[in-house]
């Protein structure tokens, strides 16, 4: 299967995710500035898909520089290019480290990177799985999960659907209920066309309407990716995710994240110290490229929404559960 | 102000809610079928207005059938257009009452539920408003909305609209934030379009958002209408409605219900009782008519969810606070 993001030929190619679910559409990136627009406009994203660009972005800087001052200022404007996910800092970072032994290196690290994403993801996903099977009473199990945490989100596999494959595979998978996540409408673009292509039944469903299929008793489990936790365990993800933690605690279901350990931002000691990026206001007034408000509506578009550690029953990583033993 | 329903030289007029905030379009219907496809296409819609539109239809039936039987089986097929919104057969018994009075007794009766649905609301707002600047220490107030419970989902006035009418008057008001409320986005093209023509300030976000800008303190309380309450004060409203209780539950804010004694179904004892209607996939997978998922995708589309009476801080009718004492 095709990777999200791989390095091919001297240059970065990406599955245009804005395209997606209508067209399959490679995008062939030459450039740091190319790769920071399709950062910005989303064509790449998912926050493990976002380290191996922020490593791949240094790369490519690096094999297209001699002065290392360049590099560094490309990789510097990457890891701004989107504020909350922790993985393209890291992803950045990781790469440069290596940039005194010479551009080569920095690619070799950034190709690390990529492979190292899939078996990553397939832990900590396998881990959030049994502690699933574990927990739940009901077989087979039925998910709920928000915004894109799949293959797409990541170089490979997955985080959130990464539990959905590992389910699937050994037939204790009933359905997923797939927010479609506005404003970007991730779920309905991404998550529905994945759980397609893998033949796993799913239902699409307004956001708002999370909390009702939580309450009727429809859901066993919501299962979600992260961009940024805490050092206290607070979880940063797509604006959305808050509300179902609390529907998930009211109605005592377990609400679980998926993420590699670069999504953990040590730095941090809660969700209060995390930069939520707030986005454009014609994300919510137009939907598809048309008005859906008045012109002149002001409009509130955090990207991101944090919930409280008390509220998240577990964070599967690839290392165990965080915080770790 | 025009009405949003209304009788005029025997036929109802409505505005026609499926063409703002775009186009300010007035509908004219001549038959019961009209009006009942207009009921199922949201063209008319909100609790209230239903209410008035389910006495204008009976009193259309009754001046074109001589036949009483055909106006009842007309009554009935009005007043299952909808299935959850009670107010609508409330409206159809109230003229049907009448109906062996003659025809113009009939309408004489539609047009009182329509005189009545203003002075109802003013009074129901006013006593919601009234609680708030008694609960809420922050001066001015800033509340946050779902859907439209405004001028539009009424005959004039509004539900959780017209508290910040009341507010706004009395220079008590800072801004409102309007929940988009996908699918149909009545937040975005309704409520939006009613705060922008009053000179209201407010910020328009993603129904997902909403938990965000309470957890920030942002708001101040929340304000709904309703569509149906059950005797035990459980009270069904546009889906979103739930999550917003859970996060200002989260938070210690006030969430408030504001709807016409008409909206109490005495015959339902809780929650668990109310049909909630189930509408069409392409709601969801449509978006102003463009495809936002892949083709096949099945949808979860409840029109409704029901907020537990335990999370419910006050529910402001025209009488008192129900349950009345």
């Amino acid at each position: 299967m095709r990777r999200t993001i791989d390095w091919a030929d001297g240059a970065i190619e990406i599955l245009d995710q804005c395209a997606l679910p209508h067209e399959v559409r490679v995008l062939r990136l030459t450039t740091v500035d190319e790769l920071i627009a399709a950062i910005r406009r989303l064509a790449v994203r998912g926050a493990p898909a976002l380290g191996a660009a922020g490593a791949l972005g240094t790369a490519l800087s690096a094999l297209r520089h001699r002065d290392e001052d360049a590099v560094r200022a490309d990789a510097k404007r990457l890891a701004d290019a989107r504020p909350t996910a922790v993985n393209l800092g890291w992803g950045v970072r990781r790469a440069l480290n290596r940039l005194p032994e010479g551009p080569q290196f920095v690619l070799e690290e950034a190709m690390a990177v990529l492979d190292e994403d899939e078996r990553v993801n397939r832990k900590a996903s396998e881990r959030a799985a049994e502690f699933l099977l574990d927990r739940c009473a009901r077989r087979p199990l039925r998910l709920l999960t928000h915004c894109n945490a799949g293959r797409l989100a990541t170089v490979g596999w997955g985080t959130a659907l990464g539990v959905v494959w590992h389910l699937q595979a050994a037939g204790q998978l009933e359905y997923v209920f797939a927010d479609e996540t506005r404003p970007l409408l991730q779920g309905a673009r991404l998550t529905a066309w994945e759980l397609g292509e893998a033949g796993v039944p799913y239902r699409l469903l307004p956001d708002s309407a999370a909390a009702s299929a939580i309450a009727r008793g429809l859901v066993d489990a919501v299962v979600v990716g992260a961009d940024r936790i805490a050092a206290n365990g607070d979880v940063a993800n797509k604006v959305g995710t808050y509300p179902l933690a609390l529907a998930a605690a009211r109605h005592g279901i377990p609400f679980v994240v998926v993420a590699p350990m670069s999504t953990v931002d040590s730095q941090v000691p809660s969700g209060d110290g995390i930069v939520v990026e707030e986005r454009a206001a014609e994300e919510v007034t137009h939907v598809a490229g048309r008005p859906v408000a008045p012109p002149d509506a002001a409009v509130f578009n955090p990207a991101f929404d944090v919930t409280p550690a008390d509220l998240v029953t577990a964070i599967a990583t690839e290392d165990g559960f965080f915080p770790l033993e």
